[in-house]
């Protein structure tokens, strides 16, 4: 099954593809798509065309994305809701069925603690994924949320073992 | 010109085509997009699908928008994000170019003071256009929307008066 992650953002939302088979993982491919300038339609405009050309290039059986978490800030929530709505979409029309996972809990099933650094999860990733060589943080959380889905669609042992390590 | 408002939700989106010539404006069509049950990514899917029905019937030249009132909650900002993400997409995707209208900017300049009820918006907008038969709040407002782009684009003269008459 080959799975896409999205961790999704206005100014840009990263991605990551992998393939998992027989209970090991595969990096296919990873990066970032970038909103750019303009105004907000344009940029989301070009948000949802460049997921759609990864989608349509890298052809995943299914999909995750971060569930965002909501601070205390709602004009950011409402900036991040609009990017955030365009790559469901992207996803939705590509016919992919799109599980959500909160931020913390992607970190807890990669690195085994909710509150883990940026740094701990591209390590941890990079470690499940050999090869891979995702260039920024929000294509490692992309690979990362890829992972997790990973995980919860096949046999719970890795996962468990991953969560018995915390 | 023909001009396209729209107020985003989640659950439902108005819409309101208005025709704006030689200073006179004439309603087309106005309606709602509902989004109906299943999953965020599926719901964002039919809203996109069916504005985007409504655009290419209807081809206006221009488009506005309701600049979304953020309140104190951001899990709502959030969603209400999602929603007017696709619905931004959808009219970008169509070249139309797009204004946004904070919502009492609209009252205002409808009305002609900026907490208007929605009853005074509807009447309001149901005198400017002869003949419209919008069913719900939502297109009421989408149509005053349209409106205010109409306005903005022409002579400054009526809408002028409006502000006088506040």
């Amino acid at each position: 099954m080959r799975i896409i992650g999205v961790d999704p953002g206005l100014r840009r939302a990263g991605w990551g593809v992998i393939e998992h088979r027989g209970g090991r993982l595969r990096h296919v491919a990873s990066g970032a798509c970038l909103s750019g300038a303009g105004d907000l339609a344009a940029r989301l405009s070009r948000l949802h065309a460049d997921l759609s050309a990864v989608i349509a290039e890298h052809r995943p059986d299914a999909a995750a994305i971060e569930r965002t978490f909501v601070n205390a800030d709602p004009s950011g929530a409402l900036l991040l809701g609009q990017a955030r709505g365009v790559a469901l979409l992207a996803l939705a029309q590509a016919g992919l069925e799109v599980a959500e996972y909160a931020p913390n809990e992607v970190k807890k099933a990669i690195v085994g603690v909710g509150r883990a650094e940026k740094g701990q999860v591209a390590a941890m990733v990079a470690a499940l994924l050999p090869g891979a060589r995702a260039s920024t943080h929000d294509a490692w959380d992309a690979l990362a949320i890829a992972i997790v889905r990973a995980h919860r669609s096949g046999p719970a042992s890795r996962l468990a073992a991953l969560g018995a390590s915390a």
